[in-house]
């Protein structure tokens, strides 16, 4: 459950050696605790000719207390903690040349674990094929930096509807508070899409979730333990949720933050009914659904019976749906709700031995992608993370070989822990993020992995 | 430009070795050659319940000289080209069940590059989310197959538009021919999908592309020179573009297979208007046009001279604009024409040192999609293909560690062949192909890299 070669690297006799042989070099990442200041240095912010954002995102890190510099007024070797570029302007490729323009002389000045955030048009809301074919290219540029500037640095795209309204501006302020933070420090080459909807800001940005009541399955060990402890942090009323058999874990979860537990079997006929009725009975309501509930069950499909198919795709897909339909058929996740599902680089990518599972996460892939529109006269947001290698009791127990390609095949050179899961699902479910929905957002250190 | 490990381990000695040691072990591929069959032995051909297309599937195999099995008439030890399954008919995820049952038992009955196709219906065109659910889990499957079952087996997944007309069929029939056949031997893992549109079945599909005037970009050397003989030997007449200074090459190419040249730098201001006005006069028209030409010009972002960027942005994307452009306003392109690009996975993924190229290929993604439904009307089909690691002069020059992890890290074990980049473009350019637009298509043997 410890990458004792990353521990190792980040000691004094351990850099030394690295340096030395050439080894990989996994950065100690900067993570979120309450009260950080944003990022650990000013943000480097541009824009393209005619773009509409930059004034926008100049009001929004600004009042996150970020202090701004102008790329006319840098002078000499100053460090940056993010370089924030508004690229809604670009309308043709020959226009993406602005983009070298403002980072080539940056590129080596960002901080450790510092940030690189894009921000477009999405190719589908472009006026034309040459404004989509600009936007689209700013893709390839924020995965190769990605994976170019090392040492814990992030680069994300981010795509903001034109079609913009109150929810717009407040998921955008979300959206950066999460992605310059080390909330997001293992979530990098990413898209991300704005779109419109009911977003709500919090009182106070550092209790996002206030006053939320949010149900997590599968919340007595791992990622979903994690997750219970990152949104109670963050002011949620925390609902956790896991079988019968984990319920000594799950209470400890629970005592641990205040929680309440509810000990039920997902697969069992009257479980979404059941649920609905604690949900209503108890809290009257669910402002957040996480379904983190999974299991995988390996088998090459030659070699698989018919249980192990079964088991997997009913836990992690169908039981989803079901618990999906009755809570909403009840009327118990009110308008300006949010659902967010844990699929997996597995069903991005596919992967030997887990047709069974990978079948199921390309499913909540889907079942994400097409109920966020069916969702949204409801003003109900639908999304899902996609963990790449994360350090848990299951990663634990893979072969070392295996074990070792896994946590250094992405841009990070290192796994990810359960509280990088828990902290880019806390963010969907903020209320402020409303606006953000029909995403897949990977949480893998830029994993080489994907299709 | 060879793989001497493939070329040892396909050996008797290296296969011995090979086994001993549990080294990589790189499957001779099956490649087309004229009048060869399309499979090496019976498709075996399901459907769930309700399938819409099994029927439409079986008289197409059939005609194609396809020897036909029902699973319910399986008997012993019988082995196949291909397994083909209908999931049309699969409108929720409990039914996916359906398609275990179906390949479980033949798993390991496929023959050495045979071919899995799983027949789908697009999420976006389902009725109901949980429709769409289910069917976007079958490309967690296929995926997974194509890393399992090895062998060259390859796997794809075709997405079938319930909207069909005529063109809907002659396209499900090209795409069939060539995913089953050994054109597509380094195709794997990629999800396709048939709409509708204007798309001719040739008079013979041992030459889909007779009497059909086709560009092609960059054609002196490498992945275009291929290209040009694969269009020649399918009946093109082949207009082949390339710079002055690889005019020897050029000649050669277009000698051996009775090709026109053109020498053209297509970065010159006037290059779009002189090459509409050689077409005009020469040809009349351009059926099909393939913009291959394109380079690299690696550095990271910090350390690249403006040069660099401008250069790889110009060639490799805004001039496939000024391009389009200039032949589709004096309508040079007709009704039922096609237009083929090659973008790259690093397009697709981003890569260190390659943030212009990258930029570049994301950009090629961008204009396909974007442009295929812009020319909708005029029934003009638009494309990508995305290669992978492919054995050509540039990969040849990558230091031996790295060009042998580009080579082993996808689920064939080895670098493709220019050929296999041609034969992807080639099916693109068919007339039978018209249906198909707005895919970008892989040709990368499921290398493991990705977004």
């Amino acid at each position: 459950m410890t990458d004792r070669y990353a521990s190792f690297v980040q000691s004094g006799a351990g850099r030394a050696l690295v340096k030395r042989l050439g080894l990989p070099d996994p950065p100690r990442l900067r993570r979120h605790a309450p009260g950080d200041p944003l990022l650990p240095g000013p943000a480097l912010l541009g824009a393209a000719t005619g773009g509409r954002l930059a004034e926008q995102v100049g009001e929004i890190l600004t009042a996150a207390g970020v202090e701004l510099r102008d790329p006319a007024g840098v002078t000499g070797e100053e460090r940056f903690g993010a370089l924030v570029y508004d690229a809604t302007g670009v309308t043709d490729s020959t226009q993406l040349r602005q983009l070298y323009d403002f980072f080539h002389p940056y590129a080596r000045s960002v901080l450790p674990s510092g940030r690189v955030v894009v921000l477009g048009t999405a190719p589908d809301d472009c006026g034309s094929p040459r404004e989509a074919t600009a936007q689209r290219g700013l893709e390839g540029l924020t995965r190769s930096i990605g994976k170019e500037f090392g040492r814990g640095v992030t680069a994300q795209l981010v795509y903001v509807t034109p079609a913009g309204d109150a929810g717009t501006r407040t998921s955008l302020e979300s959206t950066l508070r999460f992605l310059l933070s080390g909330r997001s420090a293992y979530v990098s080459g990413q898209v991300v899409r704005v779109g419109t909807g009911r977003a709500e800001p919090p009182a106070d940005w550092d209790r996002p979730l206030d006053g939320q009541v949010v149900l997590v399955t599968g919340a007595a060990r791992g990622i979903g333990a994690a997750l219970a402890r990152v949104l109670a942090r963050d002011g949620a009323q925390v609902v956790a949720l896991d079988v019968p058999s984990a319920g000594d874990e799950l209470a400890a979860v629970v005592n641990e933050i205040g929680a309440a537990a509810v000990q039920l079997d997902l697969t069992a006929p009257d479980a979404p009914t059941r649920l609905a009725e604690h949900l209503a009975s108890r809290h009257g309501r669910v402002d957040v659904v996480v379904h983190n509930a999974g299991i995988t069950r390996d088998k090459t499909l030659g070699r698989m019976d018919v249980d192990r198919w079964d088991a997997v795709l009913d836990i992690n897909l169908s039981s989803q749906e079901r618990i999906n339909d009755v809570l909403l058929e009840r009327d118990l996740i009110p308008a300006g709700g949010r659902i967010v599902s844990v699929s997996s680089i597995a069903g991005i990518a596919g992967n030997r031995g887990q047709t069974n599972y990978a079948t199921s996460k390309a499913g909540v892939i889907g079942l994400v992608e097409s109920l966020a529109p069916a969702l949204r006269d409801r003003q109900v947001s639908v999304n899902a993370v996609a963990p790449g290698f994360i350090e848990t009791r299951l990663t634990a127990r893979i072969p070392l070989g295996l074990r070792e390609a896994g946590r250094r095949m992405n841009s990070l050179s290192q796994g990810g822990l359960p509280v990088d899961v828990a902290e880019t699902i806390g963010w969907l479910a903020w209320p402020a993020s409303g606006a953000v929905s029909g995403n897949v957002v990977r949480v893998c250190g830029q994993s080489l992995l994907g299709a």
